[in-house]
């Protein structure tokens, strides 16, 4: 009844579209969470521009608050209309018609208890009587989440069974983050959303996309193609900095901050949205979503994963005392949450390799601000002393583009380009060069610096993706698959460093230069040691990740946390190395395959710039009987993980000869032979200076297993053996061959190798049972790296 | 008779010392050159300080000024004397004192005529008279060699025959440069000087090492090698310059200038030197002459060779027409003499792959200044504002260690440090902490910013040497293994830019930004396009160098000088891989060995980054039957010169098979099959994408040569072949498998290849006399590079 006496109205004034006119049929926009914060702050007011703009379109709208709490509809109907009748008019519209159009928009909206299925139901046959009454066409329905996580399955489940459109109109939800707060959660809420919604109809928003200098990064690179070509790379980048400042603290949000912490709070998406279109390749049409997404899926790809030694966290010290008070914590209690974060990221492709990429972000800190900003290498020389050289726009100044979301000194969304490099297109409707304002300096120069353009009209970054939604345009949204990409390379970060304190932080100005952070050896770390005066007043945080050293089947034993072992491994390895190489020239080095030592390979590749590559033999502990080439092989594995990223050069990588005349381990081949062959022609002594070992949940090692025929003991040679498990056909260093070895180190890691590893504690001798009992090398050294899960259990 | 008289006046005034007190014996120095430019400026002045400082040494002193010229030595006596009376006394010395020993220097020096061996002879019989008479013991002669280079020869064989000390004294001559102007020129100088001096007596002059900055390189290096140790390299450093500015021109030495040129003037000799100072491995003694040298020679070692490219060339405009005026060319003379060189010089080593080295030098500039400095990478994340960030010594700001060699805004040599790096060690003897200018901003900083040190007592450089060669500190000279590596290192620079016609330039400040370069893709460029209006007023230079085509043996023929040829066949195999891919997702490419090719290695491996090797297949066209790893096999070479500098996967390599079963291309091991069948299982109906060939000036290809038994026709298919020359046997592509290739390109470099390629442009197909006459790809496209040397002869 009600919207029947608003269409009177609204085509009384003339505004509203006859049926004929709106002929492109109605859409129902459903906002639920009607009055909550973000819908008061930006929601409503984007729907009411979304009104403003499309009301000629074609389209008649209706616009539906709705509330999840059983509370009575009375008050809560009157918070949302006193939020709809304080929305603005947008400063470019004729006053006149705005108040006409607001007036058209409250007797537009309505507001609806949603809580049961039949409410549902009950919303979606109201929207089908009117529309029949009104004689108009069903285009689509747009249902806004604008709710907590914990009630996205309940409503998604209603919005599936009782309120989809009829046939030909379409069905759009859009949801807000969290959208889980890790890999497996975000999987789970994706299963729960997957089982309701097609991906075309679910809009995840993250409303950066909608800023109006992150949404414009793409269109620049687009649109700036030629000129930035040749410099959009690794050869001319020195690094990306993606940046969010505020100033403000978690003060009142304390209940939804003390479970996220910053790096799912902005980093994980925000920033990691900004930084993959500055880095992935530049998809041949920009506004294509399936084509971004499968750049942006690409991009992921690249990236090195994150370890702990990949980021810096800080809180600001006030927290603890915030969280206590609006948690009800214990006085004691200490929150690890970080509130600041500064983390490195790494590709692997072509154009990235080596380049840096730093998002950082931060609450409490100096100043309010963000942007993405992309440095160049000064790769001039310039002749004339610096007082002549800074007058003009010389090579020698730096060179940068920044795209610039807002606040900070400039106040404003911008694009700035350093004058020296070139004057950047942009669309001349949408952005204008901003006036010259000579006191400012941004970025360490002169504002007349750079080439600045800013918004011909700045718009809210919700008002413009509403307006993405209702034309579809889902490039600016989130997909399922992205998503998970962004949480399966944030995880490793956020579980790794869990239980690490963060360094505490004044906050403001005081800061100082307690959280600058600096790149060391493939990580980061603060710049300043840590200040001792400001140390948490608990005093020494309990180390959980130091190194403990003791004795494991009468050898020693190195124990840690995963990575800490793996890192203390590698600097032990290249210790060996050095030693080696220093005493014979070179380091003959046995690996194993598998998946433990891959994390090892990584390390030594990024960590370890000092390894003697070049004097280092690489040979296989075993390999099983596929092609090389095989994902299967081991030395597949270590090709992709080591060989490929350090100098080795080609004659020192031996391969097991596991594929001769184009068939596998063949007896009558002599593969075996061939091996044992070069290894007594290149190791002196067929002593091999360093072994890696792996134990296996059977205690067997190398491809050694329980009963094997052969290996075990005689000769120290390289035989085919035989796996439990497939492929079954197998080559490996026999037992007295790997004991003759000036070292061996033995890598056990993770719960899986518990039992073993209890097991192996209190057996003797006895390969025949536990192959890996049976090392000992005869006249060197034998180290155990467990990790605490492996020993511990 | 003279020196009695000085003697008994220097016993009567008690400073020159007793027989006895002289026990170290008596030193003869000998001035050759004593009236000319450098000996009035800086060499007496070098021998006063001698004698000062060495008075009470236990050594007695004779000063021998001679020249050579048959002139009456009246009028040049007296000029070396007007000299003499003009030393002046150094600031830190007592006035009284002074004049003494000046009174006594004067009386100790004398006048020689010294033209024919008869002169040489008597100066020696009266050093050997004098010391008799007066019961010194001979301890030593110097010989200054002041002279311009055309007369070393004579003077040495002089010295050598008849003026040399008696057993048991040492001899040293001391040499000034040039020695030599190119590598050649520079061996014959040196094969003629080892004629007549041991290596030991050979003081080779660099008055650079003199410098205090500049000799303080190394031990400062060595002073506070724990805290540079890490930053020392690679990761840490961003790059180096070694910089000396005049604003002076050649006016008045263009005889000598128009010769040589800025960079046998300079960058060969000073600027390298200090280079090698920052960038050899730090010698575990710093002082020790062999050990610095062999550190330097293995420096040399490390560098990548200079090529065209590598260099930007310039010359002030004034400078034809002061060369037309003083050597009386014609008016139209134009002089392609470099007045101005930026240099790009890049390591291989695992410390300084990557970094970029710049030399600079030139006349007419806008300021006079010398410096040698590191500028290293900034690492750091600085999370305050850019204003609070500069107050305080952030890790944002640069970073950098300057060696100033001298003039610039700080007018005296010393060593800056930026404050935050770290606080130097620095000998409290010799060097002083600077006090604060803070008007001053140098290198972009205000001074304020470093720490600065700079000499306790100034000293001039060749005060400095002559001490040096008085106390025999080797170190600080030119070995002649040193002096020859620079030229080797430098003359291919010199011999491919000396038809280039430089960049002219207005001179001071007027230079604007118009010598300002940059690096790009491996080599250097001016920043600034070349403004049409400072062009030469002949109008456009004939391009030498441009890459001509045209037809040979009815194929495509391209041609142009080796280095360009090279270039462009570089980016037509680019090409083709690129389209290769692109069709197939694999580049099968079959790469000849020898020597031509080398430079096409280097300059794929150094220019072709977006070279896509990741799907690139490399085999070898032909292969010694040596082992991989003997320095005569093709693969090996492939192997140094572009396989470890480039990233193709293991799997992709495919080195041919003539070492198997331990023994070298045995028939029944069946190598040539096993290649050929890899083919036929990895390369699409065999037919490689790009084939690389030779030629020989016997017309060989591959390694097919003229009547072989096998590989000219049959099965497409691989053979082992003899060959006339050591080692004899060999493995090969056959000519029908090459000529399955969708492209063959032939490289034919050199004079030596003349004859062969006019043969070839004569004959017709006759595989069996020229077995490179039978390649014609049944199907696929062939491409002669030639250079101009084989083509033109």
């Amino acid at each position: 009844k009600m919207l029947g006496r608003v269409l009177c109205t609204v085509l009384f004034v003339g505004a509203f579209p006859s049926p004929a006119e709106a002929s492109q049929g109605h859409i129902s926009v459903v906002l639920l969470g009607a009055t909550g914060d973000l819908a008061r702050k930006y929601l409503w007011q984007g729907l009411f521009q979304l009104y403003m703009d499309q009301v000629s379109s074609g389209h008649s709208f209706t616009f539906h608050g709705a509330a999840l709490a059983a509370l009575e509809p009375g008050p809560r109907r009157m918070r949302m209309f006193d939020v709809l009748k304080k929305l603005s008019c947008p400063p470019g519209e004729a006053p006149d018609r705005c108040a006409v159009l607001k007036d058209q928009f409250l007797k537009l909206s309505q507001y609806h208890q949603l809580k049961t299925a039949e409410n549902y139901t009950a919303l979606s046959r109201e929207i089908e009587t009117l529309l029949r009454q009104e004689g108009l066409k069903e285009a689509g329905r747009i249902f806004y989440f604008s709710v907590p996580p914990f009630a996205y399955t309940e409503i998604a489940r209603h919005i599936n069974s009782s309120c989809r459109p009829p046939a030909g109109a379409w069905l759009r939800v859009v949801l807000e983050k969290p959208f889980g707060h890790d890999l497996q959660s975000a999987q789970q809420l994706a299963a729960q959303l997957a089982g309701c919604f097609r991906e075309e109809e679910m809009y995840r928003v993250d409303h950066y996309l909608g800023k109006q200098a992150v949404a414009h990064i793409l269109p620049f690179r687009d649109q700036n193609r030629q000129l930035l070509d040749p410099i959009w790379n690794r050869h001319h980048v020195e690094r990306m900095e993606v940046v969010l400042k505020e100033t403000v603290d978690a003060k009142g949000r304390t209940s939804f901050y003390e479970q996220y912490g910053v790096i799912r709070d902005v980093l994980q998406n925000h920033l990691t949205e900004a930084l993959m279109f500055l880095i992935m390749e530049l998809p041949a049409n920009v506004s294509s979503a399936p084509e971004v997404v499968q750049h942006k899926l690409q991009a992921f790809q690249s990236l090195w994963g994150l370890e702990r030694s990949s980021a810096v966290l800080g809180q600001y010290q006030a927290y603890d005392s915030q969280v206590q008070e609006e948690l009800q914590e214990a006085r004691g209690y200490v929150s690890t949450t970080p509130t600041f974060a500064g983390v490195l990221i790494r590709s692997d492709s072509l154009r990235w390799e080596g380049v840096p990429f730093l998002l950082t972000s931060g609450k409490a800190l100096d100043e309010r601000v963000g942007y993405a900003r992309v440095l160049f290498k000064n790769r001039a020389y310039c002749t004339q002393s610096g007082t002549l050289r800074d007058a003009g726009h010389s090579q020698c100044k730096p060179k940068q583009i920044i795209f610039h979301f807002g606040h900070g000194a400039l106040n404003t969304p911008a694009v700035l380009v350093s004058r020296n490099l070139f004057q950047p297109a942009m669309p001349k409707d949408s952005w204008k060069e901003a006036e010259a304002r000579s006191d400012l300096h941004v970025f360490g120069q002169p504002l007349s610096d750079f080439y600045v353009y800013s918004p011909v009209k700045e718009r809210d970054a919700y008002s413009v993706l509403i307006s993405h939604i209702y034309h579809g345009r889902k490039d600016f949204f989130i997909t399922t698959e992205s998503l998970l990409a962004s949480w399966a390379f944030w995880t490793p970060l956020l579980d790794s460093t869990s239980r690490q304190p963060p360094r505490l932080y004044p906050g403001g100005v005081e800061n100082q230069q307690l959280l600058d952070f600096e790149m060391v050896s493939g990580g980061v770390a603060f710049a300043l040691a840590e200040p001792a005066e400001l140390l948490s007043p608990g005093g020494q945080m309990p180390s959980d990740f130091r190194a403990i050293q003791s004795k494991f089947r009468q050898s020693p034993l190195v124990s840690a946390w995963a990575e800490d072992l793996i890192s203390r491994l590698a600097s032990d390895m290249e210790e060996a190395a050095a030693r080696s190489v220093a005493r014979s020239g070179q380091f003959h080095l046995a690996l194993s395959g598998g998946s433990s030592p891959v994390v090892l390979f990584q390390r030594l590749a990024r960590h370890h710039y000092g390894f003697p590559w070049k004097h280092t033999h690489i040979w296989l502990v075993d390999e099983r009987c596929v092609p090389l080439t095989d994902s299967e092989s081991n030395f597949q594995g270590l090709h992709r993980h080591l060989l490929q990223r350090v100098r080795v050069p080609y004659f020192n990588i031996h391969p097991m000869p596991v594929h001769l005349n184009r068939r596998l381990c063949v007896e009558e081949d002599g593969g075996a032979e061939l091996y044992a062959g070069d290894i007594a022609a290149l190791v002196a002594n067929a002593s091999f200076d360093l072994v890696l070992l792996g134990v296996g949940t059977d205690g067997h090692t190398a491809s050694l297993f329980p009963r094997s025929e052969s290996g075990l003991d005689g000769a120290p040679t390289v035989v085919l053996t035989e796996s439990p498990v497939k492929p079954h056909q197998r080559m490996s260093l026999s037992l007295p061959l790997i004991n003759r070895a000036r070292q061996v180190f033995v890598l056990v890691l993770g719960k899986g190798k518990h039992n073993i590893t209890t097991l192996l504690s209190r057996v003797g001798h006895e390969p025949r049972k536990w192959p890996i009992s049976g090392v000992s090398p005869s006249s060197g050294q034998l180290v155990w790296y467990v990790d605490y899960e492996a020993l511990l259990g």
